[in-house]
């Protein structure tokens, strides 16, 4: 007994190669093709990699959920359609948003190539996980991005009281130079983002006050009735106006679902979701040659991290740069998942037969 | 003496009309072009009918300085060229910034016409004022529009206590619908721009706590030492990142100054401000026809308005919409100017001899 509860509430370190196995594992069992088994995998266990373990692999159950209500397909054939010489549409046919937006991303950055700047909007899409995937994805070859997505209803707009427009994260990207990391940008317009609340509510802590309002409209610390109510814009119009710019563009312009039709994914379970996407992708050597942007980023890195310090900090560093040092240290020492989490997901592998992947020993 | 004294303390309401032909009048005598005069006068206008009255016709004994000292050439020769099949590069030749701005927005908008989405990368500009001008160029002629810009050291990165990044306005614009206005979003990083502390410096008010930091770095409410310090990023983080990202996208992306290098205009008098801008415009029927979004984007606009409101609001507005309300009310009724802010233009539009406009009479 005693051994169970340590297994149940003890801290597992996995080897990320372990946890995409785990994955690999138990979304072949559901008809998907390889490489997207490959690309969903890799997009969640990055998450946690990241520090962003509020989209990583513990939310599979909700994506298994819909998989199995056939809300998502699991083999879509995507194929992009040219528009305009530097822009294309895809209509996601409801796959795995993982696999869209990489498919998404992808067709932008060829577009990039050859007109300087692509732009992709897609359609029939679902949700796409941590948004910083797909600057990476695109910051790793070598290009800026621009990566939006809208979401379900979460939040109200500014002067409202009622949950309209997503927590979608406004994310920008921009390659790195020769000696730092690359520019990730990817914020919630929310003070804070739903899947924080989430993990409060797991986790048994109250959230601070000012995140958000009960059903009634009221202020909350408590993450089950913020969870029923809504979150907060950051920066009031600021944030509502960042979010509202996320659905004008992925929904309004793109022909997906929009102002509250985006279906959230834990709750609505007769359609689809429909969400949007905007993915634009930007060739950086269009005014002056690589090297010297590259040259010129780490100059503007050196810059920022020559400020004097603020009370209280060690360190300046730019957006992405937290996360990617969590990513460094997690991949030489893996990733601390809590073993209660991990047991949904180690159910589901056994049905696989095989066995479980290094390091989920003894948590079945 | 008490007319004297009621005509520089009291508010004069001035017919756009007549101040844009007071600023013409002025600029006229520095040896810029015709239709580079009118659209000049029409943006610092337009910022005063919108209430942004930081970016107004008060603000032109800055430019003239610069332009007395040869640091704006008051008119450069613009020729955008090509660098890839949708972006093109403009070299601002350090003219006026609302001259190159409006020169690359229109670029940007032919690219856009032919291959769906079009950028124009700038260098060489100078400060361009309101960013909002350059949305509606990009909304009037039925084109969504991002509008990015770098400016001078006014506000640290995330960690940082020095004036680092600037508190360059986050622009994004989608055409209106048939029954509203367009969605103009121009936000500064900053929890407060930096004009609306030096307007509290002219009128003898303090500025809230939490808005900048002194000198020395620490919190102050004087806007005086406030300028000589630090404002600071809204949400902490998120602010600081996008304010790097516009410096990144319009500096390092560009060729432009960027990472402190850009020139305050009312401190750097030894060189240009080698000012950066990042103009994206986008056809929006490219996956729908107009009529479609126009229609959506209504319904976009009525769903925001049909939220349950929130106590202490009368209304859920769309970003832009406060300030169309305020300009339609100002076309109607006059723009309200204190009369001392006039006297400076007034005196450098008699060097003319010619009569002054209507509105600005008794103020010699």
């Amino acid at each position: 007994m005693q051994k169970d509860a340590a297994a149940s509430t003890g801290i597992r370190y996995i080897a990320p190669a372990s946890a995409e196995a785990l994955v690999a594992g138990i979304l072949g069992q559901y008809g998907v093709p390889e490489p997207d088994v490959a690309t969903t995998a890799h997009c969640l266990v990055r998450a946690d990699l990241r520090g962003v373990d509020t989209h990583g692999i513990t939310r599979m159950p909700g994506y298994l959920e819909r998989l199995d209500l056939g809300l998502i397909d699991p083999a879509p054939q995507l194929e992009p359609e040219r528009v305009a010489p530097a822009v294309a549409r895809l209509d996601g046919k409801n796959g795995l948003g993982f696999v869209v937006a990489s498919r998404a991303v992808d067709e932008a950055l060829a577009i990039a190539e050859e007109s300087g700047v692509g732009l992709v909007g897609v359609v029939n899409s679902t949700h796409f996980g941590m948004a910083a995937n797909y600057l990476l994805q695109a910051a790793e070859r070598g290009y800026a991005s621009l990566i939006f997505t809208n979401a379900s209803p979460a939040m109200p707009p500014w002067g409202g009281r009622a949950a309209l427009i997503g927590t979608s994260p406004f994310g920008a990207g921009f390659p790195a130079g020769a000696g730092g990391v690359p520019f990730i940008l990817d914020m919630s317009p929310a003070v804070a983002a739903r899947g924080k609340i989430r993990r409060a509510l797991r986790e048994g802590r109250s959230i601070p006050e000012g995140w958000a309002l009960d059903e009634n409209g009221r202020p909350t610390t408590d993450p089950e009735a913020a969870l029923r109510g809504v979150v907060m814009p950051m920066g009031g119009p600021k944030g509502s106006g960042l979010s509202m710019l996320m659905d004008i563009l992925c929904g309004v312009f793109t022909g997906a679902a929009f102002a509250g039709e985006v279906g959230d994914q834990y709750k609505v379970f007769d359609r689809p979701q429909w969400v949007g996407h905007f993915m634009l992708a930007i060739r950086p050597d269009l005014f002056l040659a690589r090297e010297a942007i590259s040259a010129r980023m780490d100059a503007f890195v050196d810059r920022m991290k020559a400020n004097p310090l603020a009370d209280g900090f060690d360190e300046v560093m730019i957006a992405g740069e937290p996360e990617a040092r969590l990513e460094a240290q997690r991949l030489r020492e893996g990733i601390p998942y809590r073993a209660a989490d991990l047991l949904p997901l180690v159910q589901r592998y056994a049905a696989t037969g095989r066995p479980l992947p290094d390091g989920f020993e003894g948590l079945a």
